[in-house]
């Protein structure tokens, strides 16, 4: 490749094995800005662990993203992969009702994968904590025999409105989401016609790469779950595996029914219909995963945040004609909703 | 395999891919004993992120394992790399002066992996966790398109007595160990031998297998550091990748000259040297990597703690005979420490 021959013509490493470990971790460190303004008892990357001078409990969580499995090096690049795997992290935090904080990030990769890459994943990273006013407080880096992979490690803390868990609907309340669900399947379909040699006419186009755009490099607005404790959410997550599961999550742990409510859902589905067909619609907003908005429910319409959109409700579970206890379960058209979503182990690659 | 045989005959899932990934979780969540006594406030796996409930600032840290170079199959099992990658990581929050309080782990494996391996390992990592009083969190399990990686973050809080750098080390300290260095690089040393055919002799065999013990399934003692920050400790890091490398490391961001003292490394090197050669010995206790016990600088030999060993002084970084500042370094017999460790994109894998 002639930009390779270029770069090593500059005497330029191109792989992270030219690099060595310390060069590789001297050119991450200058694509970290600042995010969380840091205090005096903070330390940052290059010991052997970051000091995160926040108060109160932490709130932690981590997720992953595999090469091949996660994310196509055809489809995505670098700096994308470093915002979809901040922005999964961090809506995990916002999801308990938290606000993130900071980050640790790990890097996996064989010894001939490209600096730039590297670089350009850290900048993705680097950028979208930034925009959330999140620090980059340390990470790891280790070598595989091939494959790529990227982990992170999100802290965060509560506001005075507390946690907000999966397992607290109660019959009688709304369900509602924090933003439009459907745009990351709809920018993998899109993807995957456009490897088949179609892409929409011009006058859907600029919508269309809008989808593709959230697909690959999701972005979503952090301060929603902490503002949906303040209005007093009593389950919550974000939507990472579609709908229909992630419904179910709440439906089991709560204990509840859900009725997914038709029209709201057709209405979310038609802005992909007149794209990709109204099939293709409705399955990207009720079993779409990777779309990292928040699924909550609320003790009435009257405190759903503004901005939300009311898509069900919450009852208790129904009562089969033998009286037997059923299951907890999502509804759809008042049957059971099928094809739920996404199992990590079960499913195909993308 | 005869026993895959059987567990298929049982009707029980041999496979990550056919066990799925809610089954997983179930039979990964029945293994995790307690650890940290739980507070009301904390929320553990099962939710979008977990509460931690621990006051003031949270030390954090991560650090991942890779099979084929990191470990490999024929000699470590998924109990030993569970024990390894809580040391490496419980290790990095002591050597902060800080104590362990939590993790969150990462798996990530192709569905071909076996089930019994990610329960072995999820059973070393819980029995790591409970002997240090450390919570299991949370996690996240991603499937691979064939390489097995785990990855652990580590939550921690600090004592009264504050943070231990890297860059507190000043002309007149001593340089002092927690433990004794080398078990690692023996242990390691006596794999490849017993490859080649070879095995101490009945006398040494006990001996022996503990240093290959120490190597696959490493466990020290994570109270040191927070015992070193008691007593002054004023720059402290654990040794992972090799007694000089680990040392060049204080005496660079301290910018600090460090002898290292013959006698009682030859000392320490002396216990392998009569099973494995007094070359390959003094080699080991040099920059074998992977020991996890803590090595730190005092102000003066009355304030070492009990059961820590002096091994080397600190002194200002010498000129060289033209005026010129020379780079801090680390010395052995007077001359600059060669071949100084580990490097994870220009080393050899295991």
């Amino acid at each position: 490749m002639p930009e390779q021959d270029n770069a090593q013509a500059r005497g330029q490493a191109v792989t992270l094995g030219e690099l060595g470990e310390s060069g590789i971790l001297r050119e991450i460190f200058a694509r970290l800005g600042p995010g969380r303004e840091a205090t005096s008892a903070e330390v940052g990357p290059g010991d052997d662990a970051a000091v995160h001078d926040i108060s109160g409990p932490v709130i932690a969580t981590t997720d992953a993203m595999v090469r091949g499995r996660d994310w196509l090096d055809k489809w995505s690049t670098g700096h994308d992969v470093g915002v979809k795997v901040v922005t999964q992290n961090l809506a995990d935090i916002s999801a308990m009702g938290g606000v993130p904080t900071g980050i640790l990030v790990t890097l996996i990769a064989p010894s001939d994968l490209s600096v730039s890459w590297a670089m350009d994943f850290t900048e993705g990273l680097s950028r979208a904590c930034q925009a959330a006013g999140v620090s980059v407080l340390g990470g790891d880096l280790s070598s595989s025999l091939g494959e790529v992979m990227v982990s992170v490690t999100a802290l965060g803390v509560l506001t005075e409105h507390g946690t907000v868990l999966r397992s607290g609907a109660r019959p009688g309340d709304v369900l509602a989401v924090s933003g439009p669900l459907g745009r990351s399947a709809a920018g993998w379909d899109l993807l995957r016609r456009s490897d088949a040699g179609w892409w929409p006419p011009e006058s859907e186009a600029a919508v269309a790469a809008d989808w593709v755009g959230f697909h690959c490099a999701p972005s979503v607005d952090f301060t929603q779950g902490s503002l949906a404790a303040k209005h007093g959410a009593r389950a919550m997550l974000d939507v990472s595996d579609g709908l229909g599961r992630d419904a179910q999550r709440i439906a089991e742990v709560s204990q509840v029914d859900i009725d997914l409510d038709e029209s709201s859902i057709q209405a979310m589905a038609s802005r992909f219909a007149d794209v990709l067909g109204s099939q293709a619609a409705l399955s990207h907003v009720l079993s779409g995963g990777e779309e990292h908005e928040l699924l909550a429910t609320f003790a009435d319409t009257t405190t759903v945040p503004l901005g939300w959109t009311v898509i069900g409700s919450v009852r208790s579970v129904q009562q089969a004609s033998d009286g037997d206890q059923r299951i907890p379960t999502v509804y759809w058209e008042g049957k059971p909703l099928e094809n739920l979503g996404w199992d990590h182990f079960e499913s195909p690659a993308v």
